[in-house]
């Protein structure tokens, strides 16, 4: 083992043992709300029912289709339905998706292992911290030649999540590290498909997977992340230094049901009446303008890379914060359509991928992605969305959380849960 | 999609709708024997049954340890068992396992899924043409750069087993290699701990969850395994043509219970009696000599790489194909020690790493296990095997397969079947 590889095994080994800052396990439980509501809306709306109604375990691990479950499937179906919609939140250092990996392992382990509410969202967050940590190892090369972060560097998070709340040893959680290194896997091929979901399932489970059998005495690798022909060597993974930090506090919730290259757009004109405008300009980074510069939209999901579409929804009140917002409907309705004629979008070098820059009848509007919320606001726009998801259900859920009451939490995320 | 990629795609289209020719497929029902004997001696010694025991699914496909579980679970738990002892078949071109896999995979959709013993064979046999034709695609650097093969290149023979029996359609098996692509794993890092077992079970199960999650209605990327951001160009791939053609009758039945790199001197001598030979020197590939050259082993794992051990068990009427021969008090058995002082071994650098020539009192012996054995020979070296593995219960199961009586078949799997 040598020191470049000690590094992140040992850096993963401080997280399974580390006290959150009571700042970002606030954050982390805006997280958790977020997940829910991805995850009802989802199995809602996903189209994965065929695919999970396939699966049957026995156990009392919650699923979002109202099955109880094995922890381990739980976590596959859990892990795939939050991530149906992609409209869970993002870690833009790990270039990924943290939440819906490890809280749905660490809520399946919470479930049936043992741990409440509390030790549940300590585990979630130090399984994302670890999981981001994997990410910045592996460097931004493992993604370019086509690995999906979200599940290979969320894999080795869900295992810390799991581990934590098995009360794993050191020795157990290497172990239980080198299982996950020849488990984890996923393409960014699956882009664009239902592999995509998938893949966040497949680590979520992989991390309970990992840490369970490690418990029950499975050997591994000493060092089967970054030692001699373990994950880093054999999956592009640079190896680059990262230090022990708390990043979660800087994660982003996407608060518009459409794509990400939208979202700048309406925040800065989040605050502005635009049913009277009569001339807008959007100026966006270039990048933006092959992805979501859809003139005409006729379906609800080519309105999602719509400028002139979003602000058109926007000006008559439409919330783009809903997923059901996004209908064929909306995408055709003439007076929608007729207000898409007064927007002009134009590229601009000087502004980042996260930055717009918005002329409404002469008065400009900025924002930055990238600036974050104060926590308030932030938590207020959380539960906002959840609220446009999963309607009263929301608040019920944001109670549970906040009350640590992982049973009634689990109860709220079933098809018409009881009261 | 372009040629090269389509190329191996198609081919393994090809396969999953070909017709076996008999005489291969009598190969492959001796590797379904084999892989019985190995997976029943893997259950009882291989040390997973804590593991085992902690997996618990509902089903009916038959597990060695007893148990009756999902398809996916059984083929988890049945790769991993009957790929325990390192015992089972070997393909040279595709530098893997391929019956453990596809067995497993195999046995577990036919038992649930419709399809009796004939079906489950050639679907089996069609899992092992497609797992070392993907193997040879693959090419000898990814297996170089750290990747597992019998797991990775296993993985989708298992999808193409599972797929046929489950009658897919070719879209659906499609989607099934893009969802394999996306879930097939294993790493070289893992030898010599429990993960190398587990990666060949965890190949088994990602057969079987691509196949019925196919069917099931998910959906992937089109061409996963050799299309852009898939499996072959990420994970080292080297995308070598590759022809339709039946390989498996080359498969290699391993038939004593050391390392491979005794088994030529073994042979050599097969028919010698040792007992009263003064000096015995054997001429082996310069490799070996560190590998299984060990002049004085004092347990039964070290005398499994030691030339002058086995020749003396050879000498001593032990069975070197049976595992539990290999004990401690055989390695410190005086007589056995004593015949050790009778061998020399050296390095010839003339010979291949599969030959090995033998002298004995002045007398030369060769052999080359690259010469296939004649049918015949080999179905009766199989037997003897099973028969040192399982006991009365070989001729059971071999009768089963020839009569093809899946049931019967997989209840003698189990420990202590009835009659």
């Amino acid at each position: 083992m040598n020191q470049r590889s000690e590094g992140i095994t040992a850096l993963l080994l401080e997280y399974a043992r580390a006290e959150p800052p009571s700042d970002v396990r606030a954050v982390m439980e805006l997280s958790v709300l977020d997940w829910a509501a991805c995850g009802i809306a989802g199995q809602a709306e996903g189209g994965f029912g065929p695919w999970a109604a396939g699966l049957d375990g026995q156990g009392e691990a919650t699923r979002f289709d109202g099955r109880l479950d094995t922890p381990a499937q739980a976590a596959l179906v859990n892990g795939t339905l939050s991530h149906a919609l992609d409209y869970d939140d993002t870690h833009f250092a790990h270039i990924g998706h943290p939440s819906v990996v490890v809280v749905s392992a660490a809520l399946a382990v919470a479930q049936t292992q043992g741990g409440g509410m509390a030790r549940m969202v300590d585990a979630a967050l130090i399984g994302a911290e670890a999981a981001v940590a994997v990410g910045l190892w592996l460097g931004r090369g493992h993604y370019q030649v086509g690995y999906h972060q979200t599940a290979t560097a969320g894999a080795f998070g869900a295992t810390v999540a799991a581990a934590r709340l098995l009360g794993l040893e050191a020795e157990q959680l290497r172990h239980a590290l080198g299982l996950c290194a020849t488990m984890a896997s996923g393409l960014k091929g699956q882009f664009g498909t239902m592999g995509k979901p998938l893949n966040a399932g497949l680590a979520a489970r992989t991390g309970v997977e990992a840490a369970m059998w490690a418990r029950a005495g499975m050997t591994s690798a000493p060092d089967g992340l970054a030692g001699p022909l373990g994950f880093g060597e054999t999956h592009h993974g640079a190896g680059d230094p990262v230090a022990f930090e708390w990043r979660m506090g800087a994660v982003s919730h996407k608060f518009h049901a459409c794509c990400h290259g939208l979202h700048a757009t309406l925040e800065a004109v989040r605050d502005i009446d635009l049913a009277g405008a009569k001339a807008i300009t959007v100026h966006t980074h270039p990048r933006w303008m092959s992805v979501c510069n859809q003139p005409a939209p006729d379906t609800g999901l080519s309105a999602k890379f719509s400028y002139a579409h979003v602000l058109a929804m926007a000006a008559h009140g439409r919330d783009t914060g809903d997923i059901a917002a996004f209908s064929d409907a909306c995408a055709q309705d003439p007076a929608l359509v007729a207000f898409r004629n007064r927007v002009r979008v134009v590229a601009d070098e000087g502004l980042s991928e996260m930055q717009a820059r918005v002329e409404v009848d002469g008065a400009v509007h900025n924002h930055d992605l990238d600036a974050a919320l104060p926590f308030e606001a932030r938590a207020a726009r959380v539960r906002a969305k959840a609220h446009a998801l999963v309607g009263d259900r929301a608040e019920a859920l944001r109670q549970a959380i906040t009350r640590g009451d992982l049973e009634r939490f689990a109860a709220l995320l079933v098809p018409h849960p009881g009261q």
